[in-house]
């Protein structure tokens, strides 16, 4: 977890301190359901809170932890330093990971909350711009080649459309995530209660694990890293995109460049798509933890820990990669400078030549055998790429073309509007999506 | 795709015979749907239905491509070989990928709902023995050490609660797959109609792309092969715990060994885990697959082609492995030879220390300090763990236990039947999921 | 391994009859190193060789496979059948992992070799193209915005020296896999002899594995499929950098376009990179099969058989596609249509701007203080972007630049010439490097 | 890159401070070289020297960076800050890539060399351990199940095998790392000198890049971390090993606990291998790490910036990662704690069915066709296995077989040392590779 590439809403919820706080909240709500059922002292849990609750120390429980080797030990021991006596009715017929996969379900949970609440910013600047620039044409390319014109405003609704895809999975992963078990040492609350479980994890916003082993079922982390790694697919194609916009030679769009911000030291001229760069280098992140994320499933037995230094690596890592690659798009799909004119210049750039289905599907209808129809346009477009005039003007000239497509229908075929005219349905179903 | 880790019923899919045959239903339903609008003479439909379908020569077709190098152009012109003049209005205004495109959704799709079948059988096989096991008792393991009592039935249960899962992000995947475009080549429907083509897809089973590029957006792809690659983690965990089970120090079940099968050509007694061992191999095979798709989804601009040599690729191959891997998973599952006399062996192992928790809290319960406890069981523990008897006689003769608890308690602790009394319970909330 | 994407000598090394060959070839090495140490009696290999070798009936192997389940025992079957009584000798005190794993390590060592004549007929072709377009310029790009000019032959030199360390790590790693074990069932050669592994070995090429599990170490695997993913991800920068000079905008070099190939079915003028778009995904099967084979290392004990699905998948499919890619970016840089006029056009596309960084640095030299000098040129710059001159001809007109710098020293900071002078050096440099 | 699973020799190498002194080294070592060509003022270097060196501010430089936005020059800046006038000369005629790229290859390679004297320490435990163990026998285990009778010796020296291939491969890699370029903006020198790079690189004790870009090439990177995943591979097969033995049912050896070190908080008698889980665990890490690093290698023309944000997450963290897998795996073996009474226990469990093989071939050597010799010794090897004695006991009152071997040979079967025979030539040729 590099600062330069997390924000502090997501790297707090991973600090020590922040840690010790929701464990303290998870043994609370146990000990309280517990209590409930007289299997801890009444009054226990509210004694507890009042003395423990924001007065943890976190740096003391690490120097606890540098001799006991165990964390929720040495946390269980400040606790008590804390609150005294009473303390000593936590955890009771808990295993440490009653506490410990409780604690990360919340922390990403909570991490995917915020992830979220990114992804909706994202999809607001992607809204705004698909909305501003609906009546935009740009080329359409495939292969990098020109193919025939679309609207900028479709461009943007794409990527609306996938970050609503990427969106959907993660809300199904943190509902997947959402999960604990206060079950006991292999699952079967040899000496606990499904119902204090039950109880206790409703007080922290999770439910309990359908099965439990000794942990929470690892499919759920998968699933949600997976999530992850396609909301940074979804963004590392808007990147991918604006970085060709920004080329030299196409110059359709670039980044807003920071006041004071230097291209280049020798340079001036030179403005590079550096943030669009980065989040396609960060994306590879969240797809290389995604894939760790895949190898922890198949645990042994009633558990292995090997998940584990793999969650304390990714659970920070990714997360707080995927909140500020979100912010980041957001800022660049908000500030991206578009240049309409650069895009007009594109268009025309082949004279025409990516309205020739057009004509030839006009000519079929007209009558013509489908291969003469393709032969007629052909002659036309191969002098227009050579340079002699624009497909539109070559075919005026052309008497076999001429006999049946008259100035009108060559007209609307060579038209922009005609050619973009479901723009408005297909942004309608685009947006659709979101009212359900 | 091997003929070894595959089943005909998915291979099929994916044969070229079948492949022509979608690709012919799609043409058709966007004829029939053009037809309907007046942009093909009527009756085409119709003719080219009653004279081609069924009738398509799939070696003719490679042949043809082998010259035009172009597989769809191949494919129309040897439809119109078949079907004659009428043949000429299909394809009328559309892009290969109009085809291509809603051909993989229904092959995935198809697919999809194979391997679902499969999952159901492996589900059912799971719940089946989990019934039958339900009170079978094993030694649960944390790390490979025996912890506490669990009961075979959980273990099958945890099985079919994370199938289920696995079940639940397919329908979503397959869901998110079921998508086509007949919207031209770049998605505006420039010389197309957005109704055409929604009753086009629809005829096929499929939805339109909210807004497609050339292509389907490819994170859809990514969902499902990421999708496939949990159902393979979760047969590996499946896979890895009989493994586990039959080694032959552990000997709690063991793979069915086939008539006349010969485990090793010199060691009679030899009966190796080879079905799940292959299984963890091929699980392999599934999360690679996944990250090849996800490395798909940012393609350029409008679309690249550089997807669908991937898909090529992982398409039959993961489908077929996936299936195939359902088949042998459910068939080890059903066939599971389970020595409950093992387990039980196994279980008393440590004479009766896995039952140490229960005591050291009851002592707690009956009043003593916490530390106090934890000293006063490890007493009899260590001397257990020595093999001087079994936990359960060495605390019978300590004055300070039985100060505490009495004989009736203690049996209480060391019974196997209260310590896996919510059993049921458990068992009731896994099967439940089913329900819904 | 589909046929689309391999080429008959790879594909040939994974056929059934090849593998039986091979099999047949390592058991009769065996039986000789037996032979001459008395161990089996003497004329036997020579009887087995002279009636089994070339007249094995592979479908009548996997025929009897089908009953056995066993390949290895099969295949003994078979060649009883064939040759008769003697050829009980065969395979005397081995195992089967003896025969397979040195099976696969000649396989993937011949797989290796073709891959390398294909690194050479490469780097053969795209020295030949440094060498021809060593003095033709093209902009440098860096984040695909115009930098400084360099040469083309410059951008294939570095090619030739990036496959050239992808050669030298292929090379480390058919080394690497080039052993075997004739060891026995986990590695002792309890009933077998170093001498006679060591004899048998040698004879088909290889050498006996450093200490023997019941197989060979799998990292010698897993070395040798991130070597062909290294191999991939050379050919990937090629094919990415072919996808970017073909682009409409930018049109410096474009794929050779078959005769009578179809670009579009509607677009005369459309040539899409799909040789190099295929070689990108490819690319990242190779990657994925990489990481696959590194899950594959970590075995239980003596062994466990998971390695073994893995490779029957990736060891045909990863030799494969590297060898087609290879054969297929060769004929692609050789054919490749270069427009050194595009390179010319875009190079001045922004006016001589791509040199304002030497012309800094010849004002510092002639004593103005950096900001200074940068301050200067970029007043020049500004201008030059804005469409009001080239940089040239505005510098030459302020005095402040003139006081410093004559015309000469302008010409030379503008002269392509003079830019690229050390070409040759970094030519020679990259060439040497294949005389070692 | 966590506290937790890192040391703070390696941290050190990624600190700032230290990085800031690199910079500062590469740019006064390419100063020097430029002043010996008079490109700079004479003195320049030695002033700048005295003057900055050990007296950089790193959080100074920091804040410069918040403003600029970037970090070279904000780095400059400082220099300048401390240096004076004199600085103003460093970096003339560079480009930032000059001094990151050398820079990151320092540190790669001081990293590596770090981790490569950890593999040293590893192998020398590993060596350790297997003279130690080189007459212990073990039972070898293929696919879980008894096998036939090995050394633990020899698994050590199986593992110390693997370990020198991956330190091969580091060796390698780290050769390929330790590359730079001072070659300007596309890698033609444009405002350089080749001499000038060759001299400033050695000095620091770095290549020059055979051909640059603006970048060094990146399959260098990914072989390195490649590498990386090799040398956490070998680590994980130690630690599966490692955590198969500590199994309760199997106990061979188990990890060595540290005083006062807790279990579990309740059951005393359990000590869990949680080292080598967590090192099963980070090797996944390192896996995912290196695919992040293959995607890197295919940049834009002269270079894109994605690799880099890359390269700062997994530079720091797969080089932490690797040295403190290796601190601990050495550790870890070192302490190991042998049982080898379990291992005879374990050994004798099948009652001498693992020398089966051996009786068959005796048989067969006597004269029995091979078939019947197999259904000879099933015949014993079934009751064996049912308990009714041991397979020798068996044997040897079937007259049958005594008709062919006698006690002496039966007992040579039998005989623990003549099975291990060959260890010795074994352990040889595994130590003789260090020799080299």
């Amino acid at each position: 977890m590099l600062d330069r590439y997390s924000r502090d809403v997501v790297r707090r919820l991973w600090s020590d301190a922040h840690r010790y706080d929701i464990w303290l909240e998870i043994e609370l709500a146990a000990c309280r359901a517990m209590e409930a059922r007289g299997r801890v002292p009444a009054g226990t849990t509210d004694t507890v809170t009042a003395r423990a609750c924001g007065r943890l120390d976190a740096p003391r429980i690490l120097a606890i932890e540098a001799t006991t080797r165990h964390d929720v030990i040495a946390f269980l021991t400040h606790v008590e330093e804390v609150a005294g006596e009473a303390a000593r009715w936590l955890h009771y017929g808990m295993t440490s990971s009653d506490v410990l996969d409780a604690a990360l379900a919340i922390q990403l949970r909570d991490a995917g909350h915020v992830i979220l609440a990114g992804v909706d910013a994202l999809r607001a600047a992607l809204r705004r711009r698909a909305e501003e620039h609906r009546g935009t044409p740009v080329i359409g390319r495939s292969h990098g080649i020109h193919a025939e014109p679309t609207s900028l405003g479709l461009v943007f609704a794409s990527f609306h459309a996938e970050t609503g895809r990427a969106r959907r999975r993660l809300v199904a992963a943190i509902d997947a995530i959402s999960v604990g078990k206060i079950a006991g040492a292999v699952g079967t609350y040899g000496n606990g209660d499904p119902v204090v479980e039950a109880e206790a994890l409703a007080a922290v916003g999770l439910r309990p694990e359908t099965v439990a082993t000794q942990v929470v079922a690892r499919d759920r982390h998968a699933e949600y890293f997976g999530a992850l790694a396609l909301v940074g697919a979804a963004i590392e194609r808007i990147a991918l995109t604006i970085r060709h916009w920004q080329r030299t030679e196409v110059g359709e769009a670039e980044e807003a460049f920071g006041q004071g911000q230097k291209g280049s030291s020798a340079m001036p001229h030179k403005k590079n798509p550096i943030l669009s760069e980065n989040l396609c280098g960060l994306s590879r992140m969240l797809r290389s933890y995604a894939q760790a994320a895949l190898e922890d499933v198949a645990l042994w037995h009633e558990r292995d820990i090997s998940h584990s230094s793999v969650e304390r690596m990714i659970g920070p890592d990714a997360t707080t990669l995927c909140d500020f690659m979100l912010a980041r798009a957001t800022g660049l799909v908000d500030g991206l400078v578009v240049h309409p004119e650069r895009c007009r210049e594109n268009l025309e750039r082949t004279r025409g030549l990516v309205f020739s289905e057009g004509v030839m599907l006009r000519l079929v209808e007209a009558g013509l055998p489908r291969q003469h129809a393709y032969e007629l346009v052909q002659k036309s477009a191969l002098r227009a790429h050579a340079g002699e005039g624009t497909l539109r003007a070559l075919l005026a000239e052309d008497p076999e073309v001429t006999a049946r497509l008259d100035a009108r229908a060559l007209d609307e075929v060579f038209d922009l509007q005609h050619h973009l005219r479901h723009t408005e349905v297909i942004l309608a179903r685009c947006f659709a999506e979101d009212a359900r």
